[in-house]
């Protein structure tokens, strides 16, 4: 399988982590150069009509986009280690978990860097800095709820490594851009838990 | 169980129109006036830390919110019919479906109204207007897309009614807010679609 990715950009590295998990090892790995507009080719349009990376070529010639979505054909072909939940109310929650930190943790990341940083307004054109800055505040609101959560439990959707782990996990690493340390900013739990996941083999993914 | 929903809202009506599709009858809905910041009380910040809706109280006791994990969660306890995929590369397809209607169809309505609509004020504050409008940009490219897909297909994620159909629904029906109507906007498979959703018995939930 190929799996279309781009260095440095949050999303590609949560399904890089997942498969680095798995210990998937059949998965060609392509870079685009986003900054050279490599998604918007019309070769790249078919296999990914909104220019969104990451992207997984399936065996069968079909192309399947959406981090989140990857994750679950990917742990549908290899279950072990499950990181989504073995049954339906365990898969509920930890996608409870996965999206809390995806929408209210990594999305606010995501606005604040992509209309502060000028380094990606070749992406977010036009960028809006207001609305950029009033993304981190809330980022740092959302923060402290996780750093709570984490004062009580290992991880971010319980007891074991998940999925939502590699979304929360991915997110805080992208805020490195803005010189974010979840330490320096307050959040102890938060930061203890980030080098807990920082130390493991599938951190060095992507 | 209870469901704690509130009127309007797009996003407790995704999960009062999965249900309805189950004809699940035994959840009760209970009502937030959310311009009255009943969501952040904190009796209900307890059920919900992030003040968000919709959130399901389990027969457990637990409280699971997100929508689309409520509705995973459902669709495990009442498996018929089924709305979110049979076996885990369909469940990943219908995914890849539901959270591009649910990102870059909804996220944008949301965001558009949410900052640009005095009536929104109490509950996205600040607001930027020149922000909203740019994502009413973004909607529009967007809904080409759709527009196409539908032209070719019946449903989101197919040939058959799946979540992605009710995220997209919920979704379209929140822009008439803002005088939104899909063939006015020169979208007429998009028309068409909502129209035969719209003739759905579920579309009257919420």
């Amino acid at each position: 399988m190929k799996l279309y990715v781009s260095p440095r950009a949050p999303n590609p590295r949560r399904v890089q982590m997942f498969i680095a998990e798995k210990a998937i090892a059949e998965i060609t790995e392509i870079n685009l150069d986003l900054n050279a507009q490599a998604h918007r080719t019309p070769e790249f349009l078919a296999k990914s009509p909104l220019a969104k990376i990451p992207v997984l070529e399936l065996p069968d010639g079909r192309h399947l986009g959406e981090t989140r979505a990857i994750c679950t054909y990917l742990e549908g072909v290899v279950p072990a280690p499950n990181l989504m939940g073995e049954v339906a109310t365990e898969r509920a929650f930890i996608e409870m978990a996965d999206r809390r930190v995806e929408f209210y943790i990594l999305g606010p990341i995501a606005n604040w860097i992509r209309h502060t940083n000028p380094g990606l307004a070749p992406l977010e054109n036009p960028q809006f800095p207001e609305y950029g800055a009033s993304q981190h505040g809330k980022l740092l609101e959302n923060l402290a709820w996780l750093d709570r959560s984490l004062g009580g439990q290992d991880f971010v959707a319980g007891d074991r490594f998940t999925i939502a782990d590699i979304t929360a996990f991915c997110g805080i690493e992208f805020a490195r851009l803005m010189k974010f340390r979840a330490g320096e900013a307050g959040f102890p739990a938060l930061q203890a838990w980030r080098d807990r996941v920082a130390a493991r083999e599938s951190a060095k993914a992507g």
